[in-house]
């Protein structure tokens, strides 16, 4: 698809030709994300970021990461930092965000800013065990763009359509995943 | 339960409070978590977390919190930060560590160390578009605690479990959250 002129800053092409690579060589698509977490004290932990595997070999982020988490204080923690469950908004915001650079460049619609509002709403009788009926995790998350570009609303949302329908996030949220936890 | 002389850094009477005080003020343990992402250049991004509202009224953390996302150099990216997908194992791996400290403390458990690894499986082909019958989100997830800790194997995997059970970002993983996007 045409995109002279317009830069977003995704090199779709790349992409392109990494669809095409793929289609032939299914192994090589086959990544595995790592994190490793230790526990600091009380509900305080820090998680670390950096190798993955993928293209058939051992990959690794530039830099590694180091995360904390913690409760905030009226949960009697010291809030040491932001809580696990935002973790899960910052992922889906950025997942989003991300698709819809990637989408608009394909499309060949220049943006200017691309802005998100994330609210999960929950109900803490679900983790504190008053009410077996409630769910732990989040009852519903709304997200809300704010999105300034070269395109019409329609275009727009149609944009936005495309990007949720691509996200590893969205999908991870919106549909079961398979968690198997053991001790070693 | 007692408790005597164990000390994970846990609050644990404060919690049963707080059990016993939202018990009779479900309004109260309504909580809406908030993120906000603002797209930088490509896949680049930056979401802020610092305020939040439950237990009646508007809440913040100590410190606000930005963190980026972003996609490696094998998609043709810059790699300014950690994946969108990785933050979904973050989320997880601290949720499931704050719940083994409070459940520990709960039980009068004395932990020594807890630590974690964790690795999501996912097939590039989803997100690419390539075949379709191929989800964009992860396979699978695997969590393999190692924890030191005055108990026998049985209660040490007793206390995984009861992390799991209370777990709000292992529901949200596990099980389907409904998500909103729309455009402002």
């Amino acid at each position: 698809m045409a995109t002279t002129g317009i830069n977003n800053g995704v090199n779709v092409q790349a992409l392109l030709d990494a669809r095409e690579a793929l289609k032939g060589a299914p192994e090589a698509a086959k990544f595995t994300w790592r994190a490793s977490c230790k526990w600091q004290n009380g509900t305080h932990s820090k998680t670390h970021v950096q190798s993955f595997f993928g293209l058939g070999q051992e990959q690794s982020h530039k830099m590694p990461t180091e995360l904390g988490a913690d409760h905030p204080e009226i949960f009697a923690s010291e809030d040491h930092a932001i809580t696990p469950i935002e973790y899960i908004l910052v992922g889906l915001a950025s997942c989003l965000t991300a698709g819809v650079a990637s989408v608009a460049q394909n499309r060949g619609i220049q943006l200017r800013s691309v802005e998100s509002q994330l609210e999960g709403k929950m109900d803490l009788r679900g983790i504190l065990g008053i009410d077996s009926d409630v769910r732990n995790g989040y009852d519903d998350i709304k997200v809300t763009f704010k999105i300034d570009a070269d395109a019409s609303k329609e275009d727009i949302e149609a944009l936005v359509a495309q990007s949720q329908k691509r996200s590893a996030v969205y999908d991870i949220v919106t549909n079961p995943t398979n968690v198997t936890v053991h001790v070693a």
